[in-house]
């Protein structure tokens, strides 16, 4: 079968691999679509982030929806035609954070297409794939592959979401409006946020934010100063979800969160952060970093199955994973996309 | 009376002011010892930290123990002549903060000896004051001023271990042990934390806690690497009280707390911090800052009245108000003193 | 102008009561819609619930609806003519429990229409009424009036749903389903349930909230055993909110919420329990009360005024408040009305 | 070697068993010493508590201290003759619970000495045993036998502690004083509460607890109404450990705690219980169960290990096993006993 493997930066080849073998436990499923991910666009471009980088051919890919084609020895509760989701993140279960329900935390973590590790975990950018079939989640009837594939972000908003605690009633700051910082902000819509202000340095994406349940959305870049009015009584946000990656985001949320307001830290940089600490201090934020997801995964699905979230409106476009070079261009450029899937038939 | 009021950096002045009246519901209470707080520090040596500024001559000094020598009209429950420790911190008790139970944030607040608001509220380092009833606090007998002077600081660590969240059987590392640090210290033997690693730039701080309940003390500038085995397994740790100040600390203790570790920020600082935010995604650190406190006064009064804290070896010093430059000198000088007191007798 | 009083059981009548003056901050409303609520029902039949028993005629009500028709002195932000819902609670403000945001815990609350403290604090069902301007919620244009009626009992089960913590991904049971607990269910999908099941005794309430947002309902009394599946793994159910105020269905929930399991009973209940309490701890069940609410009745009107709740089909009837006999007696039929509401027109 | 079997009430033999081999990863202790505790007793006067029955013949005993004679296969770092404090613990580690850090509710759950499966686990009471390697826990020099048989009690009663939160500042009420009730008293202070009060219904544990922490005793069986006072301003108790498995000991206490304050139900009750179930809802308790425990072995061992806590004093006395009926009436004889421990030398 063909997969994507990246060798270097801009260096993406569509590769003949081989398809493992069904052991006992696991299921072969037939990939159809997967999502770009910001990650993955990091690989492309800079050949990671940060000190993660490419040492190895790594086959992209963790946002993956499929159909079961073959089934290992032992399992039940799954028939071939079955169209899932794939939950990427593979925690060992036995570790100290394991044991204690904090998954994504792992001492050993094989997560599908990251090179955090040596060697690198092979992804999901590939015509078929064997997983546990603990990994799979069905898909409802009449739930798209495109929003199968777009779990596992959701899942990432999520656990964004979980991390700051109950936000009924609660008035939300989303700075960066990427897929992520989108899906953050159907999140807080559904957990029952009573305003939500979205930031972003661009036009198009707050333009689709306020479809999806921002009730006011403010171009930073465009208008610097439109978020100081919420800067009243020591400021108006009870929660920030900071979903840029982009310290200035930060340092101006410092402003319009209010004292013991929670500041969940979503968006990784590409460089440090250089930041006012007393407010920190003299606020007394509860500053939480958000990173990846455990049991949110399955939430997701259940909430797209339910159809108590709508993804569809996220997806830019879809084209053949034989097309990546495009895909991934299109991916890249924030004026014109928000979620590009690829496609695996 | 007598007053020491600060005009400008360096400018300490022992000035004649007037006693006020004691109103309905107000106790007048004659000042026995003072203790010599970091911000006071400032406002000797730079005139303020950051943007809080002396704008107008202030009267020093928040930390304070004394002897009730007046009772005003309708005040019951009080005699003349009993000990007071006088809890500095007076919020106005109607804003949205106070009705949360956040008096530390409230809108309106009149901190003793603060220059954060203009006029300045004046201090406590003076001969009589003027309090409210519900700011006293009876000292045992048996418990020094000195002791009752300190109420205060150990509120500030009592507040700092409160935002921690339950502490028994956790491992805590403190970085910088002033007399906050050295608080903190005790505070968390208190709550039992079962491993106390003590950080500092200096041998004299980290003999004295290690004295205090210390299991470990660390001289980061001398053993520089000596913190790196606690890097284990994504960190050993599973709380950092940072009183330092000092981003460097903080930096350092990203390596060696565990993944979804509480890190408390206590210390202020002079400039902005500069610090790898990805580590505080990947590792979903829970960052908190700690400001001031509110309940915690009372409840410092109470564990220094039963004994379940002992604060009398943070005494380096006591010197009378009016040698106060050589009294801020010494309080200065960490290489020779941690708490250091001022007499009003 | 006139009000419902009630004098003994049974015994309610129309009687002209004094308009009061509007003082400094205070608002005159002419009341347009009241709600019916289980205590005023236990008034009247019953002459109260347990040990709060009338002892002197008191006008019922605290569900309303109205208009300003008259600003106090120093009153802003308000015109005559202004459509609002009305916060029934008064708080003192000043007590232990008010300063730590427990204001629903007052030691000197002033409820309307509650016979808790003598002289009872007289009620809302009457043709005007004079408030504290704070306790004034605005309407949207296109909320009804009786919608904001319902604002109070729906702020009672937001603050049972935040009495819970968050519930995005948990699998909710919701025994009992009168007005609190439909609104409980209503209430639980706002905030992100995956899964509802809804309990009772009878038919019509469960045909509604069927149609609000539960997954699936039980009739316990004609089908006993359909709750016992949930039963599987230690229980299958992560929250319950027990709104029946009846032992039996405690009782048969704690075999299907799983073990650290959140149970919040919100219902009141006119006998003690009678409870096997080794199950409480063999499962470390959490199990909260929920008493009224503080903030979540702003947090009411604004999720009715923007259209994230829909209570429109709670609405049973709506009777002249001089047709009470008829209006109480539908109320207390559960077969036929969810929500009764007066007419003050 | 020889081990104490109930074969049914009051029927407790000395019988030969066999030692099983040591497999790899496992640890061979001979047992020096071991704990009686409440369950103990049940077996042996009652059969069991509650649905919980000897169905078959089952070694006693779970509180255990010994030493290592051999290590099997792959063991490191331990070596023969080292004192361990053994955790009788020993949760599937797979299971949804163990997966959640909830390991005190493994669905596959193996705790010594337990009837609540069949087979019976078999406890240790036994001259020999093996044990997983994980299961060690090393005791310090100077640290006796019996203080490390008293590591599982003190475990439990940290474990109800953390069910609680953090206690500094807090005023706590323990109702009975029986082992449990003790170390929760001795935790509670090792923890930062400010007042801690404990009832009984004898005196002979009241003046134990009196020199373990506890401020005050009341006798509730000679002073019934002394508690009263406490039901100031709806309650003056921030936290109650219900430690007796009385009903009217959680009762009374319903009075005494303040709204919104923690009940931890530790006891277990051979009845169920009637309670004003009303008062939970109007103050709003947060009731919670505490189970066993699990990470608080190791901590427990840690606090004994550091003289962070004493035990020593609840020792009442240590009778060969072969003694064991004259052992176990003595504790059940709450007028002469706290602990009584087993010596199996």
């Amino acid at each position: 079968m063909d997969a994507l493997v990246i060798h270097a930066p801009g260096d993406l080849r569509v590769e003949d691999i081989p398809t493992p073998a069904v052991g006992a436990g696991e299921l072969r499923v037939r990939v159809r679509t997967g999502g770009i991910c910001g990650s993955d666009l990091h690989y492309y471009q800079h050949g990671g982030v940060g000190t993660i980088r490419i040492q190895q051919p790594m086959v992209l890919g963790h946002e993956v929806a499929g159909v079961i084609e073959a089934l290992g020895a032992g399992v039940t509760g799954w028939s071939i035609g079955e169209r899932v989701a794939v939950n990427p993140s593979r925690p060992c279960g036995v570790c100290r954070f394991c044991q204690r329900g904090l998954q994504n935390h792992c001492l050993d973590m094989r997560y599908y297409g990251s090179a955090m590790r040596m060697p690198h975990v092979q992804g999901t950018f590939r015509q078929e794939m064997v997983i546990q079939a603990g990994q799979a989640h069905r898909l409802a009837d009449g739930v798209s592959d495109a929003e199968g594939a777009m779990a596992e972000p959701l899942a990432v908003a999520l656990h964004a979401v979980n991390r700051a605690g109950a936000l009924l009633g609660r008035k939300v700051l989303v700075t960066g409006c990427g897929p992520i910082g989108a899906m953050v902000v159907i999140a807080a819509r559904r957990v029952g946020a009573i305003r939500i202000v979205a930031t972003d340095v661009m036009a198009q994406p707050l333009r689709k934010v306020a479809t999806l349940g921002a009730d006011e959305t403010i171009d930073v870049a465009g208008q610097p100063n439109a978020l100081a009015r919420y800067g009243a009584e020591k400021g108006q946000f009870d929660v920030l979800f900071e979903c840029s990656g982009n310290q200035h985001a930060l340092r101006a949320a410092f402003d319009v969160v209010r004292p013991r307001g929670v500041v969940v830290q979503v968006g990784l940089s590409g460089s440090e952060f250089t930041l006012p600490f007393n407010t920190v201090v003299a606020k007394e934020f509860d500053l939480r970093g958000a990173f990846r997801f455990h049991e949110e995964f399955g939430v997701a699905v259940t909430l797209i199955n339910q159809a108590l979230v709508n993804l569809k409106p996220l997806v830019s476009a879809t084209l053949p994973f034989r097309d990546a070079g495009r895909a991934f261009a299109l991916a890249a450029d924030r004026s014109q996309s928000m979620k590009v899937l690829l496609s695996f038939d």
